[in-house]
């Protein structure tokens, strides 16, 4: 049973806001990639937009110049090694997708493959083109054009970690393989 | 006793890769301010620079602009209250670090106001103008040229989150005043 339902836009930066580390896809001219990134962040609410730093050495980079649209997938902790794994191959070399047996789905919008077994959410974005900072600081901009998440774990534009929902909490990488599980929910005082 | 020691630039980086809310600090003709951000992320190791949003409409985004640096620190759990607090007020209004009676020291490099006490690391950052960005995205790039840690939490270049550490370790904004607490480290298999 799938358990992903469409999150507004309006609530899409919630995905991203609290740092987890994501899966990158991408697709072109018949050929689909996964990588690991953990440097990504939304940038605005209204459009919501986000920023993700994708080397320029990467396959992934030149799938996404090229078709001008990527996927941000939010692994799950049930994915800890397999978001290490994609993190270490170069989809150059080996098809990334194949070799894991990754299920994908189309986006609603741009069509990017995204991945929903084992994530808590994704987010379908449309490249803004900025060849400064995509050149110097290898960020790219875009604007999500669609969002869904598990109902599991993100409900009414919230996440909600409980006991019974850890194998959907989000990974944070610490570096080297050491990843940290978002969770022990804090609400501050005044809120 | 002071546990901050300081951080190899090489570094730096590990500081952010999880993806933790981070309160920026300024300072500006005899003004000073913090602010809470949740979105910032590395984008490079080496020179070690990083990106962080901090809307045009914010007193830090004057003092930013006007200095051309800031600071990065890393409130641990234990200042969930304080990091909402000063995520809430403008320093415009209210001076914030009188307010909450903030302890700060200066950057080694820049002078900037840091963040020890209770904070897990801070990075001091000179910022990198590029207009554009910073404009169409309230994106600010900058290079770090300082940074250090608190010794009970980040030994030798990583991470150590233990059960007598919770209240350094690092908070993740989910939003509306509720954060998670980084926490049960996972290990990915082939690391």
């Amino acid at each position: 049973m799938n358990h992903f339902r469409p999150v507004e836009l309006g609530h899409a930066s919630r995905l991203l806001n609290h740092g987890p580390t994501v899966l990158v896809t991408s697709t072109h001219g018949g050929r689909s990639n996964v990588m690991a990134a953990a440097w990504s962040m939304p940038v605005e609410f209204t459009p919501p937009r986000i920023s993700v730093v994708i080397d320029k050495s990467t396959f992934t980079r030149e799938l996404v110049i090229a078709s001008g649209a990527f996927g941000i997938c939010l692994p799950g902790a049930g994915l800890v090694d397999l978001t290490y794994a994609v993190g270490q191959a170069s989809g150059r070399k080996v098809d990334k997708i194949a070799r894991h047996k990754i299920a994908t789905r189309r986006g609603p919008v741009l069509g990017v493959p995204l991945i929903e077994v084992g994530c808590a959410g994704w987010l379908e974005c449309r490249l803004i083109r900025e060849p400064h900072t995509e050149d110097a600081y290898d960020t790219c901009f875009a604007e999500v054009v669609a969002a869904a998440a598990d109902s599991r774990i993100f409900v009414g534009g919230h996440w909600t970690f409980r006991d019974d929902n850890t194998e959907l909490q989000t990974i944070h990488h610490l570096g080297a393989g050491n990843f940290v599980r978002a969770g022990g929910v804090l609400r501050a005082t005044g809120a």
